[in-house]
Formats: structure tokens, sequence, C-alpha cells
């Protein structure tokens, strides 16, 4: 979204790798890249949900979208397999120092995780307060516990220290959460 | 694709359900709402892949993209859970009276439903004959299978009534394409 094509995306990719300042959707996209290049995992982001209005017919391969809105999303952006198991999340940012507003996240995203959970998938959420620069993950068990618990519209930086678990940030992947993953499942 | 917004979506679908007509992406949309609506999976389509160009931000919550072009989609159209495993597949229809012009299928997809297949998760096509009125799930090992053992450009018919298996359409769900895969995962 922030890129106007592909071409200038890569440039960028390319210019920021290594460094600091990757966002957590590069973060997360580069790493599910590794996941899929390895062989462990094939994860991907789900493309950004719109509705199309006009469309230019120049010629069959080279239609142009000239008008097009954002919808709201009906599941989370993120799914796909690993060990066999579907695996499904959304991630954020935040710039808050102490908590995540829970208003980042649509009700009905988190009915869908509650769904997956339910089906017997794996469900979570990766929180990134940036300021902080740390990134947690959070089994959707975990927040409807809070949910159900508390009355508050977000979530304490406490409870992610409590219930959460850190991603350490590496090279190669740059977030390797499906390690956390691999806990969780032995842990079941 | 063909609706300029959700609303008159909405409106053509009562207008159409129950009656002939509906197409396969229909079908399947008003089967897997009916799935999620009944608890038993939950399986989406994935939103067209599109780069914007152009968005114009009047309001934060009124953006209207300008310009946005088309792009190769990476995956299938449609994944999701169902009896906790991981489902994947591609819905293609096609006015041939004999065969399936493999060209309707890119080849990274194929790629991926296989790599899907070796992780473990459940891969396949879903294949609308449109004036035979006659709609096959084909696995995607019987669909490798094919491509390894020929070198011919499109499936014949009598291959999808060789490996594939008949959809039988009926009022809810539309297509009931799960009990296929219920026989699937018996006979693992």
């Amino acid at each position: 979204m922030n890129y106007p094509n592909g071409i200038k995306k890569d440039f960028i990719n390319i210019k920021t790798y290594g460094n600091r300042g990757m966002n957590l959707e590069e973060d997360l996209n580069d790493s599910n890249k590794f996941y899929l290049n390895s062989n462990i995992a094939s994860i991907y982001k789900k493309p950004t949900p719109i509705t199309i209005n006009k469309v230019d017919y120049k010629s069959r391969k080279n239609a142009v979208i000239k008008e097009a809105h954002f919808i709201v999303p009906s599941t989370t952006d993120y799914n796909g397999i690993y060990k066999g198991k579907y695996i499904d999340f959304e991630a954020k940012e935040t710039k808050s120092l102490t908590s995540f507003p829970l208003s980042n996240i649509h009700s009905h995203q988190i009915e869908h995780l509650k769904r997956i959970f339910n089906m017997g998938g794996i469900g979570f959420i990766i929180v990134r307060f940036t300021r902080l620069n740390k990134t947690y993950l959070l089994f959707i068990e975990d927040l409807l516990k809070f949910i159900n618990d508390n009355f508050r519209a977000s979530i304490p930086l406490s409870y992610f220290n409590d219930k959460g678990i850190i991603i350490k940030e590496g090279l190669n992947p740059r977030l390797d959460y499906l390690k956390i993953i691999d806990n969780y499942i032995e842990g079941r």
C-alpha cells in the first residue's frame, strides 16, 4: 500500500534489508518467504480486500482499475499451513508505550480466530510495540481470556509480558514466529 | 468483479438464489457461507490481488483507489480449515464440452497445491463444465499424475470421469464438496 509498484518496493526492500526500520508487515513477508523457500511452511498475507467500481479494459491483459474502495476484511491477514496444521493470524503495530488498543482489531476478526481455534486450528495475533522495539505473539485463547476477564479497551503491555511470547528478531527469518508454534504444538 | 458494489451484489444474489444460472464462484461462496454458519468449516475466497498506484485520501474513512492493476496471484483462490485439516483449492469454469485447458491454471498455482499436499494439507481443483452442467473435484495428486504422464495441454473430460469426483448440486449447500473430503480423509 505504501509503494506505488512492485519494482519500487523491491528497491526499498534491498535498501533497508538488514537495517532496522522495516515494518512488521515487511518482516513477516520476508519471514514467510524464507519459510516457503526452505519448505518449512506455506503462509501468505491475503490481498487487501476491495470492491471494484470501474475498470478500463484497454486490452485484456492491461485492464486498469479506475475506481475502487477498501472494505472491512472478514478474516485475518495471514493464513497457511505449518506441520500439517492450519495457521491463522492478524498482525498489528502500535506506537503506544503502555498498551495495545483493542480497537486495532475488528471484532469479527477475533470471532474468526476463535472459530479457527474451536475447529482445531492455531490462531494468534502478533503485536509490535514499535517504540519499544518488541514484538509479541499472543494466542487467541489468551486474547479471549483477557477480553472475558476485563472491561478494558486496550491490553496492557504487562499482559503481553505475562501471557504473550516475545518473537526474537534475526536475519533469516527476520521473525521466527514458527519456533513459538513448535512449543505450542508440543505442549498441547 | 462483475458487481459495482456490495449492495448490488447482495441484491443479485437474492434475486437468483435457488435458480440455475449462478456461476461457480457464487455457488462456492454460498456453500462456504453455509459451512461457516453451520460451524462445519471456515473456508474463504481470497480477495483479488492488485497493486495500487493512486489513492485519493478525501478522508481517512473514504479513501478512493483511483488507479490499480490486477496482478497474477501467487496462490489459489480458496483456503481454510475443515476437521482440523488445511484445505486449499482453485476453482475454474470451462465452456468446452470435451476437455479442460491447463492454461486456465497458472503453473505456480499447481506448484502451490503440490507443496500443500507435501506439507500434509488437502489440495484440489474444482472444474465446472458449464455447458454440460457438471462440476468435478480433482485432487492435486491426480492432477499431477495427469501432467506427469501426458504431454497434453488440456485434461480430457474422460480423465475427470475416471479420477475426478462429481460434486452434486443441492439447495444448502449448493455444492457439498466437503462430503468428498470426508471420504478422502477416511481413505488416507
